[in-house]
């Protein structure tokens, strides 16, 4: 990554992902003084009228982008994804029942393996024989004893997605902490979704619980206040002090997510991931990773280099071209370009024209080898 | 509070609490590009080098700041005092051991039922009787089946304080959220101490914990990675997305108080609660409701007015001259004025000269009054 010229970047980073200038402006603004209160949005109190309306306008947002009604609930906690691999079997596996999880990948491996620290698992479909390079088929016909199947909607790590969630009987969790957002999906299919707030939503800190009152009913109270979804949810998230910045962060970018509409977003998203993976298929140097296309992501594109040359080579020429966080995961190797809401159809189209540039440079580099060669 | 001029207001709010302007100015134009690499601070790579030299900087000064060898670590975790409270029994606790907690007030009170959901708690000194308006005698010859020791070292709702901590053989950990830094204190003498950031260190999300690394040795492999220090500590406090921006500001806040040194601070912070407690007791329409001297907690000042009129009377006053988060705790009523790191004497100066014009106005009134009916 280039770090010395103050030229703004264009962030492809799978997470702390890129978010909207107009964003960063008014969160940048809102640090010196918060809407012309007197006070930073790190002195408001938390329990003040200020915080209080951010904290409403975010929940009701939220429920407005999802469709969802009044069955559901909104909390902001901290901790990320991992504190939620606790927290889903703490709350809801139960002593006589087992926990579904659907392994697509390494994250969804993850939140299966905290599980096991709570209970009983089992594992209701993988695709881990095809290193994950393909999405396994969603369960059906669920047992009885399972007490909730758990998905991870987009696979950051392989670029395999998940699109429309199917209503079932059992009650669905989902992880969406890298697609949220940016597509419709049937949200109202879940019983719970969560999400980081780094990547879609706004900035590290926050994290995104959105779940259906009814769930909360029979936890245990042997569960502490501080992990128990019920007790945090009669506090309406401000059982503790709230990470109120990155709250506030992603107040903004879901007011930014409205103005724009997730119908935008999502055809927005089709023609970004479009403009890539074409440009991926027809480029000599590249391959894509993911070869079954309807269980391509549309926010993760992985792709590998001919050669270990190309692939440094490209690295480099990005680097000088100010496009960063471009580095596939190191479980997978090659790039990964993540293209979340606030990257835009004209930075994929500047990161096509620099990967034809790069080619073409590649091609008269060996038209100048056979020649001299010749 | 005053909400509608844009007039910077001083912060007198128990947390969040207020920040240096110079680090509020630096946090907001690292929002914007961070150290001119062309990347929000909001975007930066946490598994990059420049989060990792945030975080190796922001280590070393919490080492220096508390004069600790290499047996300590520093860790950054999410979730603020309350995850701190299960985590502290459900690492340390034991099944054969009794966990040993102070009871100086509502926050140590709140530690030791979140220790109840682990195991055997016993009180070991409480000041609830007196309604917490002076410490619980420091706990002496402490029994051999007690695993460790709990102390809240500063009682931000009734404004009392513990000085320096004793050494004992017990392992002793302190909750330090509302006075850490402000001080020198034998910090050595805890195995551990935390303390949230919203206070004396930075910006609300993040949670230092400082230990003894030996501490880390027989915790149980069967709490999660995410719930357990051993595992936090192995990946260096990048198990997950820690709250980059929450930790950033820390840092900034750790440079600011090096630059101005321990030293420096209590000197001032002595000064600045001299000021205003010499005030509370001069000023005919103000009580001060720690009456043991010596248990006076220099961060957090509480004092009562002399009736309901003068409380709304007061409050009103600070309100039209830009002082706020003046109101005490509803448990106790009355006035609390919390001096943290980042206000100034003159700042304190400034609130005593508006309690001296507000007694004179309310003199004159009482002249008028009884000349009107003399």
């Amino acid at each position: 990554m280039k770090e010395d010229k103050g030229i703004k970047q264009i962030n492809f980073g799978s997470g702390p992902a890129a978010l909207p200038p107009e964003v960063l402006l008014q969160a940048s603004e809102a640090v010196i003084d918060y809407n012309q209160t007197g006070l930073s949005i790190l002195e408001i109190p938390h329990r003040g009228n200020l915080f209080a309306n951010i904290l409403e306008e975010s929940k009701a947002l939220v429920k407005e982008l999802c469709e969802l009604n009044d069955e559901y609930d909104v909390l902001w906690l901290q901790g990320g994804g991992r504190l939620q691999f606790c927290m889903i079997p703490m709350n809801f596996l139960g002593a006589q029942k087992t926990a579904g999880y659907v392994d697509s990948g390494h994250w969804a491996d993850e939140a299966k393996k905290y599980a096991e620290y709570y209970g009983n698992v089992r594992v209701l479909s993988s695709s881990k024989e095809s290193n994950y390079s393909r999405l396994p088929d969603f369960p059906k016909n669920i047992a009885q004893d399972i007490s909730y199947l758990h998905v991870t909607t987009n696979n950051t790590i392989y670029g395999t997605q998940w699109g429309s969630l199917p209503a079932i009987t059992t009650p669905l969790i989902a992880d969406m902490s890298s697609d949220i957002f940016s597509r419709k999906r049937g949200y109202s299919n879940c019983a719970l979704f969560y999400a980081v707030a780094q990547k879609n939503i706004g900035a590290a800190g926050a994290t995104l619980v959105v779940l259906r009152k009814e769930m909360t009913k029979n936890i245990a109270s042997t569960i502490p206040p501080m992990l128990n979804y019920n007790e945090q949810l009669k506090k309406n998230s401000v059982l503790n002090t709230p990470p109120v910045f990155a709250i506030y962060t992603s107040l903004l970018m879901l007011r930014w997510t409205r103005q724009k509409s997730i119908a935008t977003i999502e055809k927005e998203s089709i023609e970004k991931c479009s403009l890539l993976y074409n440009e991926i298929e027809r480029n000599t140097l590249f391959t894509p990773i993911v070869t079954v296309k309807e269980h391509r992501s549309r926010m993760n594109i992985c792709f590998a280099a001919n050669n270990y040359e190309i692939e440094k080579g490209f690295s480099d020429f990005c680097n000088q071209h100010y496009i960063a966080g471009i580095e596939g995961h190191r479980t997978v190797g090659g790039f990964r370009f993540s293209l979340y809401n606030a990257i835009t159809v004209q930075q994929v189209e500047r990161l096509v024209s620099v990967m034809q540039e790069y080619e073409a440079i590649q091609n008269s580099k060996l038209k100048t080898h056979n020649y001299t060669n010749g």
